[in-house]
């Protein structure tokens, strides 16, 4: 098997070999070619690629439905910039903010196509199920996305509706890749279904583990300030499990997240979070999912030696130390 | 064979079947009950559906493409009223209007989705064709409509260019319900690509006369008021033909474009057009892509019984006599 760095570069080299740069009309290629353009830990058609490796399918062969996937990925981060009106993604100005919020919506309409192009060039016999597959998670995707913008009118979000919301969001694709490096594989349902929980579970502790560094992290590695949840008030795993206490302290959270925006109510919401141990148990809460994640993966009976990529990514993500 | 009304009626009862407004979150699918509601023609599945019927195969099987690809035009409808910042549609708030841009974006995203679903409810043997033509079709569509958008910047648009921009915004979306219809039926690629050629000309048809009736047209049977293209300064079939001529009379219809948008606008232009014969031209163009589209579906060697459909769309749409 090759290092999770050699499937990365792979599919760099893959995704600039598409050349999209270079299809017309430019209007709607250019923004699909720049967003490609930021780069990324390309995590998702790693985890196709390092899936397929794993269990013995060809890798040349899963590289442009895996390409598919980032496509997928990506389309989905222009229509969220558009929806959340956010300016600036991985130190640059976003397709929306760049190039405006129809060339957002139709640039990303358009990578969703190409996307699905990519994603149908599998043998014929694997096309029924790799379909079902990317159909119910693209749907699962939008349903995370409504409920994470339903959540932003809500101060009574529970920690399941919350773990729902970003299980669909963020899991759902996860999961489907490293289905879909199942099935590219030639897996049975049954080792497919785990290999779907490994990337939904690793997905659910990626996304906590982003809430916990966002107010515990360091600026330098996380690479974007720290306190912009608390800033923006986002509905996190720490803020939905301080309110569910329903004792004094979530009181004064709810209190402290009114406010002005800066760095007051930075501190004095991270010292509440504190105060209730919800550093603690938001990192109790990311190392579970990844337990589970690990637990669906080992379950499939893949040898020891071919689990070390596996590992590896829930470490990276999840922040998990061995 | 059925009635088009049957088609239509069939298509109705079925997408209410599909029970979409019962889904959650409401804040999701509320809007997409919504759009399907303002009815319509039906026009896509009942062209998937007649087709599927003509050449001998089973009209029931069908239906849940045939309605995937109507969701596929109404998604494409929810993303456009965004684009073009449209309030109304078929006499009711755009979604757009009703539930804000967000929600026109995300369910507009999540009718895609379902469309795909019901579009791989094909049989196996079927579905790489299915997926081959749908997947090109879509993106045909988004350029499409880039160009469109590409054009309302520029001045010197030829008809040549024009028709290729509703080739691909229109035409393509019915070729593709022809040509999936004749895919399920079991033709042959060779059917199935003259059955593309007939829905791709029916659907530039159907535009060049949209075009003759916004500025020619009567209000009461065209459904909307009269001159709206003019007054929005739309680079339609007659404006991009009237520029075209290079003659002292295109300079005044470029001139008279630029007039306060108004009656007096509208008045000008259409003489002007009318000068020109454009309204005449305009109409013959209309007719000759009817023609193709005629002589395309009579290629097939279908049985002049079983042309009926095929040739009563052609004149309901773009409005040729027999």
């Amino acid at each position: 098997m090759k290092r999770i760095s050699e499937y990365a570069a792979e599919t760099e080299a893959a995704l600039l070999a598409l050349n999209l740069s270079g299809r017309t009309p430019s209007s709607l290629y250019a923004p699909i070619a720049y967003a490609l353009e930021a780069g990324g830990k390309r995590l998702r058609p790693v985890l196709v690629l390092m899936t397929v490796d794993a269990f013995g399918g060809q890798v040349d062969e899963a590289m442009r439905p895996a390409l598919g996937m980032e496509l997928f990925h990506n389309f989905t981060l222009l229509h969220d910039d558009v929806m959340d009106n956010s300016d600036t993604r991985r130190n640059r100005p976003t397709v929306y903010s760049k190039y405006g919020a129809n060339a957002a919506i139709l640039s990303g309409d358009t990578m969703l196509g190409l996307a699905q192009e990519l994603i149908c060039l599998v043998p014929d016999a694997a096309l029924r199920r790799v379909m079902d597959v990317f159909n119910r998670m693209s749907i699962e995707v939008y349903e995370g996305q409504a409920l994470d913008m339903e959540f932003e009118t809500r101060n009574d979000v529970t920690p399941d509706e919350y773990v729902e919301m970003i299980r669909l969001k963020t899991g759902a694709l996860l999961g489907a890749c490293a289905e879909i490096g199942g099935i590219l594989a030639g897996c049975d349902e049954k080792v497919c279904a785990k290999l779907h929980a490994y990337g939904e579970n690793l997905g659910i502790a990626f996304q906590i583990e982003d809430d916990w560094l966002d107010t515990f992290g360091d600026a330098a590695t996380f690479g974007k300030p720290i306190g912009g949840d608390i800033n923006q008030a986002k509905k996190t795993f720490l803020y939905v499990s301080g309110m569910a206490a329903g004792t004094e302290e979530a009181k004064a959270l709810q209190i402290a997240m009114e406010m002005p925006a800066g760095d007051m109510r930075v501190k004095t919401v991270t010292r509440i979070y504190e105060k209730m141990h919800l550093d603690e148990s938001c990192r109790k809460a990311s190392a579970s999912y990844s337990a589970k994640a690990l637990k669906a993966v080992k379950s499939t009976g893949l040898p020891e030696d071919r689990l070390e990529s596996f590992k590896y990514l829930l470490d990276r993500l999840s922040g998990r130390k061995k």
